[in-house]
């Protein structure tokens, strides 16, 4: 089955569990419309690519690892987009969640689907119980305090922030939660794939301030300009446009060049250079700068 | 050690590596100020006692489990006091998060305080990983959807509401977490123990409603006759005083009855007859009605 069936069909499969009996229509609803459909389900994607380069032995575990980081990634942009942080209308091209809904049934969808996002994995582990201690402490950690995103999202209520430990936190630490998720899923330990994780998270953070700079709100399916307009963080302001497009480059490169040896290496080495080119396309390269 | 020394200590330990480096500064001490100090500890010390009367042979997940319980709760007490919520002010007698801090940093903390719940299953699952995906498994259920918090508090945005459905929901489900993460983490089989944290739940519940309606806000530490004000299910509205505290005594007695037997029964009886007495004090016995 193709990457992205396992992971829709996955995610179909636990967004179906939440709407059984007795829960509340709307929040279930809720919880559907948030998480279909999807953006470009990046995460999830270099999460089993990675799972099945390892030998995928498991692949319940490795789907799940997979939508783990889907759903707490899904559960930031609902609790980013609230009115109390950067009050976004639309997220994926259409209205953000309390938008459609209402306030208190995106606090409380961001909340259930963190929920989800471990408890996912607690009930796919029956075959290797002993894989799940180092997977919920990685979706943990790079979710929560101090490592993960609520510590990056927290830095902006304080009266100064570090760029880069901002963005390794933000965004960086979901993209090294999905490499090595997915090789503990696949039975491998963690550690030589934190790298490439972070690699990919650096460049998709770098990409994200390039498209906010370059693009329209229309064209990317939410509000632009928002990092200058709150004095936020972002590469394009520290770099400007051909200074953070040349950063991408370098840091896609070493992306690749991280890959451990594992029996998919030259498979995974295709996917990651293809997630490349869909981060660097060519309007940017040429663009006027 | 006391079985509140040990909530509390463990506590403090994953407070205090919430706020390392690169922690920001103002949600790590706004995580503290949603924790300590507590209120009655009332899910952890009945987790952490039925651990004990399991025999308790592996201390270090029993405490896991006991503040992970106690972590959810307080994570739902904040998102509850949020001003899209009930909007409270006070809490355990003191402002409410978003009110000593800030909204954001309100979303952030409960969003923080769940990851680190499941954090610490994980991260303390070394020597008995086995009993792992099923502890993950009843934390999930009972915070989330369809069988947990987020489910019944999402039954407040619908037209229609089933009173029992909500109660068992919103409060019983972590009651009855409590009682069946105790039993697990001392490697004992969870179904017996449903029955001791449904029913405490239940009573605790009607508890809640009869000091709504009969103490002041003062008295209690939070706003009181807000279920009336907003014309939420309540057992007092529903039975009146005086049958509130009949249903609370039958209850209760029921969630003695239905301890099984075990290492520490007679121990484990004690301290529900303890906690029973606190929850009907005198002067709602004796009150005039």
């Amino acid at each position: 089955m193709k990457i992205s069936d396992r992971i829709e069909e996955t995610l179909l499969k636990v967004l179906r569990r939440a709407k059984l009996d007795p829960a509340p229509p709307k929040l279930a609803a809720a919880l559907n419309y948030s998480v279909f459909p999807g953006g470009a389900r990046v995460r999830p994607q270099l999460a089993l690519s990675v799972s099945i380069a390892c030998g995928d032995d498991n692949p319940k575990l490795s789907n799940a690892s997979a939508i783990a980081i889907e759903l707490i990634h899904c559960a930031s942009l609902i609790h980013d987009d609230l009115p109390c942080f950067d009050d976004a209308s639309i997220r994926r091209g259409k209205p953000s969640l309390h938008k459609a809904f209402n306030e208190p049934i995106a606090v409380l969808a961001g909340d259930a689907l963190i929920m989800m996002a471990f408890e996912i994995l607690g009930i796919s582990s029956d075959i290797t119980p002993e894989r799940l201690p180092t997977l919920i402490g990685i979706l943990g950690r790079s979710g929560g305090m101090p490592f993960g995103i609520c510590s990056g999202q927290g830095w902006e209520s304080e009266p100064e922030i570090n760029l880069s430990a901002y963005h390794q936190l933000k965004t960086g630490s979901l993209f090294v939660a999905a490499t090595q998720m997915g090789a503990i899923s696949a039975g491998e330990d963690p550690e030589p794939w934190e790298e490439l994780g972070a690699r990919i998270g650096e460049a998709f953070q770098v990409a994200d301030d390039v498209r906010d700079a370059l693009e329209t709100s229309h064209q990317i399916g939410k509000p632009t300009g928002q990092d200058l307009a709150k004095n936020r963080p972002n590469a394009v302001n520290e770099l400007g446009v051909a200074g953070a497009i040349e950063k991408l480059q370098d840091i896609l490169s070493g992306a690749i060049s991280s890959i451990p040896s594992c029996p998919g290496e030259a498979d995974l080495c295709e996917i990651v250079r293809k997630q490349a080119a869909l981060l660097t396309p060519i309007n940017y390269k040429n663009h006027n700068i």
